[in-house]
């Protein structure tokens, strides 16, 4: 079940990029829920392409249906069925190239997994395109989270070098949402954008950062040994294209870091065991410990570029090169935030199920 | 299933620090696979303390025992049982401190999650001393993948802010095992072991980085979307405690580049469709493509230190502060690259049979 | 994942009997398989009410759509999607009952577990509907078996206490299709057809027993100690609305009889060892052995009745009765026979996978 | 992982006949579950052959020993090792008949299987002895289940033919100990100590029905539509070597029933909802009902019989025959009736976990 994930809230993806639709299937989700179409739609929305910087032209509606597991409006405990048809189809590249595999992208190891019989149109189901699924799940996983008070937030913290400086999470919920970059720190996000539009003109693309935040979520959560909330999550977060790295808490940086500096104290908050500081990302043992749960995620740049690559003719076993002109983003990550949240979110109210601290019926 | 990681070869991991033993069984191994004790305890000596470095005095010879699933020397299909008999058991100073949770390690969350019924000696089931364990499944996997002719490596590649310089594949098989750092550049070893001595007079400790290889790769591993080959890897690396993140060839240093920079370019040699450069660290969408498998992984420094530390009587709900005097490794990551490699191992061993390239019986 | 069926071959069912469709994921297929909407619809088709018989009055055509995962007309390896639009709904009968459960069907149970939140129409989620999806994914199944060799068949060989006479393979395969009881014995047809009628004239329904066959299975399927090929087909097979017991071989009538009249002797045939008996159908310890593979299902008779039955009002809390006029089969059995068939065929090709002997790839 | 069972409260079961030992791991189990071995050891003597019908005359102690995941006589949440070790093994009958296929045994689709590696001894993997690792389980799944009230029953129903007649709930409680046949009904037990001291005499074997009982489960438990509570529960007791049928309440009886006589009316009694009769078994949809859990199993005869059977040497494939003279059961029946209880307690303590009904830690 490889397009299947968790195991007590689990999605399961379906769909190709220039096939008739993309759509999930969310089992285990507890009946009761109130969800509406509207509720899906507004975090599909958010992975549309923005409107002020170099993305795809694909110009699609991704309105999504909710064909059961629905009634009234509340969850009945049965699968959910969630689908967004494709329209705006445009396959005439794919077929010219279909045996020049892009660097950088997944047509070659899937031709070589599938025995040449994946859909290679608009990379298929290793497309972007894909993600639109994962939102969906998302949306819903969240609005579980919700209710427990729960949330996830993302934000881009990195595009072409240029770094965000840090922001409190007020200010990360308040003004990712404010520019087309996803990015809480507004003069980082001007800047990211000239970086754009700059690879643009060069044929080339950005890679970035996003940092995925979970609040209020309590102690407990993670299955070890294996099962653990980090490895759940970076397992899910892995999933969507283009991810490179995880990283929780201090992540890397605590490999350079002496133990008196990377601990984090407990303290007595309000009556409440808090740590002083968070360098554990809110993890310890792969459980949650009841501070916020920090991430990070390295995105490489997008692989299709205008440039010309070299690469190989797989049927005729030559050398050549290749020039992509399909409707690309220069720079995935600000539609990538979304996507980052829904994983996270999907994860934890999987984990918060397999801890029973979300039963399967909400009252 | 938490102590269960795979789905056709899979480790079920069992047993405590403090308690009679450390177990494996192994799952879904193939039939015919000749196999010895020896062969494990080759890799479960690498993982014991070292000599030349700071390492923890207690004394456990780590003897593996195979208990059922391998008769006369070959593997039977049934389920493989490894034990490892506790004998150098020291609890007192965990009694003592019972109600102490040491800042960084598993104690306060291990308490919260399991109602206050985890075994706390030594870390229970959070102890380094699980990744016994771990080792005894590489162990077996790497035998099998050694008969596809897959390889698997590991080393350290940073220490308290050290870093070895890059050595080509056969140095790193050469060289990592000459010291006690597992470290392939010999200059650097010597100047992290003294940065690790530095770090003990301190009452201190430190982290590091360790980079996997796995070589010979057939192209086609890995299960999308949820399932992919970077996901599960990193899912199973995230179990080894003290790993804070994960990334794959290029990684967060892909965030910064240009897609021309960062595409790794299609080749024929030899007339094997082959990459140019080794950014994608040998995953594309998921999947392997047949170029060497590099990853990273950060370990965070010892949390178990001499020095003072903050922390909260959680039975009198008390601030108070702690000085650890138990038998700690100074640096954890010498000892964890072999548990790297054999992370990597039960997760190729795993999707290799996925994908069809193992099968159930060895002939 | 309580609505996925398999490890490596698996099925996803969603869909409500009066909600907006039914259908089903295939993930795990192999890539290379060429199938049609025609493949499925045949089998969807053989699950449709009959003529002769007194079967419901709802009238769905029943449509087939592949979604996804085949391209070209041949599966990539991606998931697949398969759905039935639901056309001919009429859900006034249930909403007036909605708090009256009926006896013997899952409205009690249902309600229960899923705080009343589930889709109560047509008895949503636990109508026979469902079983559409199963059908769907059957058809698949088989067709994978097909190029293995492998053969489904099932028929009807007891309705109302009449029971056929036993028939050979051939006549069975030849004759089942040719009456609306898929019956191998047309004069055992006959009257169970006139005992149908007599049932529905008294405002009663009737229950019977199909026998499963799978011929060619090669001996190695089933995955012990608990996943026997004889497990996974009981839990497969007792996911059919009504089926109240499974057997396999000479199955309850086994444990009158001796050890020397119940083993089957081994033999040589034509080069190849045989059972000389088959009362072990074709399974020992879990295991195919390369006879055929026999299994009966007990079928309860159908519910849903006219004649006047006690219930309780669940929202009032007082007894009460029931008459009930929705449109129901008299007798499910005859079109449960292609479920029977589907759900052995999925099975079989989950365990034929994770015994290696289909590959991921069709060549 | 064919040697788990369970999603949330999983068994993992290793060890052979004459190997060293046989082990279970059980993980998910609850923390704060008082357990010692004495609790265990009970259900494993219950196991044990007993001393007034014909018996294998191998003498194991069978002392059950906790190796982890119990703490200070508690469940940690940490997975819990049993094991037994073998004692009195005579292997040489087997190492003589290597090559002679058993009719009825494992024999020949463990060779298949796994390419002739399969420890053959004493049936390896496939004895009967495997049973003692389900009863530590069922030990521990009971133990939970007790303190939510639940209660697992089983007892002889028929062995050589011979029938017990139907006794009430109190009186199986009371009587089922009392005899070795572990039968109700006392005169029946005589009754068929002869037919196993005839069917002894004559070199031959007998086998049985077995009826298990759950008591006060609450309604709810079972996750359709396809892990439903009579599914798991039908895998879980196929996992018994001999066991050819497995039916709930009315089973294979309903087939020849009307829905009037099959259907269970509802009711009102002392304010809750109860069903009149109980052709159900307890289960509705998948799902139980609130009213007793009622099922059965046939037990096929003891394979391994004195009298002379043909078979195929399949090394030299020769047709040829068999006697066999090693120690073994005349009649497995009363033996297993523990083994029954034990896996529908796993089963049932896992669903009551996938339903919310049971918690991760015990307060």
């Amino acid at each position: 079940m490889a397009n299947s994930l968790g195991k007590l809230f689990t999605i399961t993806s379906f769909g190709e990029s220039h096939g008739r639709c993309v759509g999930a299937i969310i089992d285990g989700c507890p009946a009761g829920l109130a969800i509406t179409e509207e509720d899906i739609q507004r975090d599909l929305d958010r992975r549309r392409p923005g409107k002020s910087i170099a993305v795809t032209t694909r110009a699609e509606a991704d309105k999504v249906e909710i064909l059961s597991g629905i009634f009234n409006g509340i969850t009945t405990g049965a699968p959910i069925c969630l689908m967004v048809w494709n329209q705006d189809i445009d396959s005439s590249e794919y077929e010219k190239n279909r045996f020049l595999p892009r660097p950088g992208q997944a047509d070659y190891t899937a031709f070589m997994k599938y025995g040449g019989f994946n859909d290679f149109r608009g990379g298929g189901r290793f497309s972007g395109r894909i993600t639109a699924t994962l939102v969906m799940g998302g949306a819903i996983a969240r609005k579980i989270l919700g209710l427990a008070g729960v949330e996830v937030l993302a934000h881009t913290i990195q595009i072409g070098g240029i770094t965000a400086k840090p922001e409190k999470f007020d200010e990360i919920r308040e003004n990712t949402g404010k520019n087309s970059l996803n990015c809480a720190d507004p003069e980082a996000a001007e800047e990211m954008a000239r970086a754009i539009e700059e690879a643009k003109k060069e044929g080339d693309s950005l890679g970035g950062i996003i940092e995925g935040i979970a609040l209020n979520v309590p102690a407990g959560l993670g299955e070890p040994i294996f099962d653990t909330l980090d490895g759940e999550l970076a397992k899910a977060l892995l999933a969507i294209p283009a991810v490179k790295g995880v990283e929780f808490g201090s992540g890397f940086s605590a490999a350079s870091k002496k133990g008196s500096e990377n601990n984090d104290p407990f303290a007595l908050k309000n009556g409440k065991i808090i740590t002083t500081t968070n360098n554990s990302g809110g993890i310890l043992g792969g459980i949650s410990n009841g501070m916020p749960i920090i991430l990070r995620v390295a995105i490489k740049p997008t692989p299709s570029i205008a440039k010309n690559q070299p690469t190989v003719n797989i049927k005729d076993m030559e050398n050549t090169s290749l020039s992509i002109k399909g409707r690309h983003d220069i720079c995935i990550v600000p539609r990538a935030v979304v996507v980052v949240e829904s994983m996270i979110a999907i994860t934890l109210c999987d984990l918060a199920m397999r801890a029973g601290l979300i039963l399967r019926v909400i009252k």
